[in-house]
């Protein structure tokens, strides 16, 4: 039987990525003690691993697919496929960033001033890169966590550091000068998955579903009743996602229109369909939207 | 730009409104230490205001429109438009209630027997003229919370005091002798911003759809299949809220019935329709009903 | 007036039952002190009883109908009506169980190894017509609770006790032997309340509203959009569960199609629907199927 | 080597027996799915029991030794030794007392007025005893709990139930008219483990460890000094518990007065002590008091 | 028998309070519904009362003695006895000030410059007296609640606002310009039950014992050996708080000293001790200090 | 002014410390988004540190001193002075070790059999190390959490982990086959801090503080009185810890004898002290013992 291979990503993305796929049809039970989930498929196998070797385990094929952060494939320069962005909404509305910081009273003001300088990070071959194609010279540590500490210690002249908030960055009182890259969460596959027609199809099919579930977050179904004369007024001020669904009724001159739309147009929306003869407005939530 | 001023009640009422509006579609989010919440609308400024405080607020137009208590509007004398009443039915099934209660074993049963006492209360401007209306007269004073220990400590003969279960009174043995006035919560404007287009019609639009999300808790979608033999009996027996959507099914002779209806009704209801020839009957929730 | 008296069962089933009835549209509220729960239905008078003594009540007529464990009314032989299954999903995917275990070092290796051993349970009765049956003569004590503990003790060579997981049975070093009887809730009745028409009417439609709410669990709805062309086609590979509802669409050649379906085919069923020509499909939850 | 068998109480006590072994100097540790828990004291070997069997295994020599409420022991008329009595005094403060019960609106007034009556129980065999001796013809049938339903159901005349604050027995409307006992908590022995040496100074040990930490729940070291013309007076005026501990002090007409005393006497002994000339006094917990 | 009616005060304040009674030696049991609480002393009868009335009702005898805050005491001007300051060292290490603030962009940068200004606060009165004092002319309004929005939106010119850290005014952008009183919990009592023997008496007795409990938070006990050629030495470097208890060992060349000593103290003077020759040093808790 | 730098270790072992430090006499107070926490002693300065780097920043004389564990200072080969070993006892009975583990079915046994064979580890330097002094070939390579995992998906032959209670290995499946090293928390500093007078004496007498409270958690205060006839005989069989404190009471032919012992030996010693003429014991806590 074909099984599909796939990598859970631990620690911060964990627990939405195991609610993704709960959303999407696909049960994975975690246990507290056991790398290798058990999820409700046949043809699937999780293992749970960590963002930064994600890649490079789907690039040697000793997994098939993974959920991983963008920031991490590049690190590693791993040679994968890029299946889908996923952007978990929810979780934060900010991207994630990674930012090179000096602390508040440095000298450094631009990338040049930084020539002949330490840096600290945990993003060690993709700072190296980036300042070689820059062609200024740095001396790049790599650094376990705690990463501000360095700069506020002395140990690093600046540091590159993953931020959202920026809270940590200014609690230390470092100052960003650049900003290096953005990053979000991927579903990635190795090419020899996506190179055998049974594994691309399963991966094709998680990830249609993945991305149905997380658009189901942001948009709501909507259903009015129309009269004829009506009609084309009302549905030329939907938004035209997907065209509405229209049905006459029975026996009347009137038509039940049926559309989703995006949940943050609906409180512009419903005054507006009033004005224009809609009547018996509901609005619902959905799971999926394909 | 047009802005529109306004006022979240503190307190009691603070959670509920939150969770009103971001069910009607804006996210408005607290900060603990800061009385101006950021509000997802750029037509919107938001300040938190103590219910006893808001119709003052709004009439001085200090605030466009704002969430409140009707006992603080008519405690105040509010010269004000009330836009909306909000029945915020999941927090408590029964009214807020002012009323007039004395100790257990008080002589005092009727309010002409208060000619001459003390009375202690926080709503000290409506008392005062409940009593001078009837020609009564009695001695008003402010009381600040735990009222209802004055009475027992005889520092007053009676109180006015709010209630929604009296548990409190009946823990410290009163007895309540007259009710004074019922309340509930209600969106209000000021005069000026009633009079002004782009804001009236701002403030009409967040009543429709803060009125659609209270809708919504107490009314679900239902959907059936009918053949056309019984789409006159089916259609006899839907209570009448809106006009049920009648549908012609594709090569058949049913048709799709679908129509909003009471949660509490459901139950009796969905025997009836099998019984006249309904099939497929589902149910589902919704978030707004306008 | 006319009144069904219903049993709810204390303890592990008491949570799961008044949840069951919430959502089929009856809200029972528990007092921690009395064993009559009120109920929004004037027409029902709720007690709650334990699961072992429910039969017995309602073949006695003390109650018109209950909620109870097959196990316990078979343990009772009570001679009642069973009304319907209700298969909790929920709570845990494997069905309870009653077996019979032995240490794991016995020398006991079938059923008829027990020939004048002793045996500690708490479903006596059944144990013992179980056995009297095989014609194997076996010693049958009753046990209160932690029955694992006797035969590990050495007052029982072997126990009858009930299990989901197992996992109690193995932490005593216990081996499963045979499995006597598996069992899950039931709605029953008495045979008098069953011949009273009104009774059983009232009966038969809260069974009605508790198994449609257990199936909402596990179904969803559909709704998609398919050109004429492939009508047929989506069709055929729609689950037969309840036909689906098509609707033409007004001025063009394409059709409305919406049905419900269990949840765990929809990962498999949208790209086939995809492949087939479907378009904007949604996926939402339901309350009740009926 | 010498083993004591002891028994720890499954339930309501189980907790309460737990912590005062821990304060008394063993560590009981409890496994979720075993009933035998480990303690850190090779001579001792202990099982989780109900309170109702408890006296039987002691009695049966299955056990040496356990702690069990009064009420069980009684109702198994079991042949034991009573080691000691241990008061729980944080659990709660009024005693376990099993009475007699009858619905508000009963007849029955006095004991003799249950002639021919049903009686619903657990304690079965001790109240049989009860009105066996009084020379009263009642029917006593055993309950598995929920016993108040029962009375109020119908099925019983009156309950023998188990109450602390009456607050269940009050919930159900009814009346208290007879007292058969009241409990507390025991350590009991059986007869042939208080006869053999060993095994009796190991269970006397114990018990004094045990009733050392519950003494001192209630009671604080008190440490004070004392100018030697003012010694008798101070000493005249301390509860008389122990006698004081008198140092003199070094180089000075000074004592050092060290007693011990029940907490809630402080209050009002801390002033008496300063009148007669006390000085520096400081008041200290204890975790042992034998 | 001779009863003092003592207040407790509600709000921010309850919870310390109910636990320094506690830990000197009385048991105050609050009712959510009641503002009289159970105390078990016979000869105390307790009330609940906002900090903001207590002075008002033990100067009118309501109550004759009280917990509240000097800030309130000094708002109401109440002609009472102040007992004891009780400093609550662990709820905060701040005191609680009375500060008046401007916005951060105001021009008022000294107190004459609010001559014509309007000030919102709480503490209408003592602000009133306070600038009456300095011939400061301004119109004060009473704020209840939210005051730091009222110098945001307009409404006023400066606040006088309660703070501990300040952190509400700074995120507000409000900027302080004067200090207008700092405040802590006093015990006071009524002159009438100051003038009262008995009343004295007892309020004596339990300000005693609330200094005690207080005292006893930051200081702890400290025992040690040494031998009588080092005996002065070590008895020079002990703080002199109360002088040690000196002891002679049996036997023995050595002595025993004890002593009480602040808990911060402790890390610096071990050192210090052993170096002069003390030894087995052990620290221990108190409950009191007198 | 001097200062010691001090560094507190992240992780599993942070909250501990804090703790340890508290009962000590120093508070330290994080701040979520800080690496240095404040401290109140103005002679220290404290930076959060992950116990990995510990030990190189206390060689590099970036960090006078710190908690950190054994195994990584070995790791990282520092040449720094060990001041203390630290057993947080409370935390865990077993201590950390390092164990070589293999699949359940893998054909090495002993460590000769791992002869080319491949090792992932976090403890990459001490593992090298280690197998260089046996003459072994390994492959070893770095495994930054997870390793388990590496071992079961056939990436490495063997791993070296760190372990308490083995429950992560065994869920794997993996089989211990040699231990490397037992780990505990130390208190190391650096060589220039251990020769700068003043900071040796700083670091000793923290770390005499940590030892005290260490030490106060596994021992209790006894105290008793004896008649001058039994002294002897009750010395004789206390434990010889420090001598105990005795004491000849005032006008009496009986002594105090006061002592300082392990907690676990209490429950034996007092029925010995008892029979041998003992009274009166009392048993209380401490905060430290030095």
């Amino acid at each position: 039987m074909n099984i599909l291979k796939l990598g859970i990503p631990k620690g911060s993305l964990e627990k939405a990525t195991i609610e993704l796929f709960e959303k999407s049809g696909w049960r994975i039970k975690l246990s507290s003690r056991n790398y290798f989930p058990e999820v409700d498929d046949l043809e699937l196998s999780c293992s749970i691993c960590r963002p930064q070797e994600m890649s490079s385990y789907v690039e040697k094929e000793v997994l098939d697919a993974g959920i991983t952060g963008k920031d991490w494939t590049l690190e590693n320069e791993s040679d994968i496929v890029v299946v889908a962005d996923l952007i978990y909404s929810k979780v934060s509305k900010r991207p994630t960033r990674w930012v090179l910081a000096v602390p508040g009273d440095s000298k450094i003001q631009r990338l040049e001033d930084l020539e002949g300088k330490k840096i600290a990070t945990e993003l060690v071959g993709y700072t190296r890169k980036f300042f070689a194609q820059k062609g200024i010279n740095v001396e790049i540590s790599f650094s376990w966590g705690a990463t501000e500490a360095k700069v506020v210690s002395g140990l690093a002249d600046a540091i590159v550091e993953v931020t959202e908030t920026e809270s940590t960055i200014r609690a230390h009182g470092l100052r960003i000068i650049h900003e290096l890259m953005t990053s979000n969460t991927q579903f990635i596959a190795s090419k020899a998955a996506w190179a055998d027609p049974w594994k691309r199809e399963k991966i094709e099919n998680i990830a249609l579903l993945l991305q149905g579930a997380l658009r189901a977050d942001k948009i709501v179904g909507l259903k009015m009743n129309v009269p004829q004369t009506h009609l084309d007024q009302v549905i030329s001020i939907l938004p035209s996602m997907n065209g509405p669904t229209v049905s006459p009724l029975y026996h009347s001159e009137w038509f039940s229109v049926e559309t989703v739309i995006s949940e943050h147009e609906v409180r512009d929306l419903i005054p507006k369909l009033l004005k224009n003869g809609a009547e018996g407005i509901i609005e619902y939530s959905l799971n999926k939207v394909i």
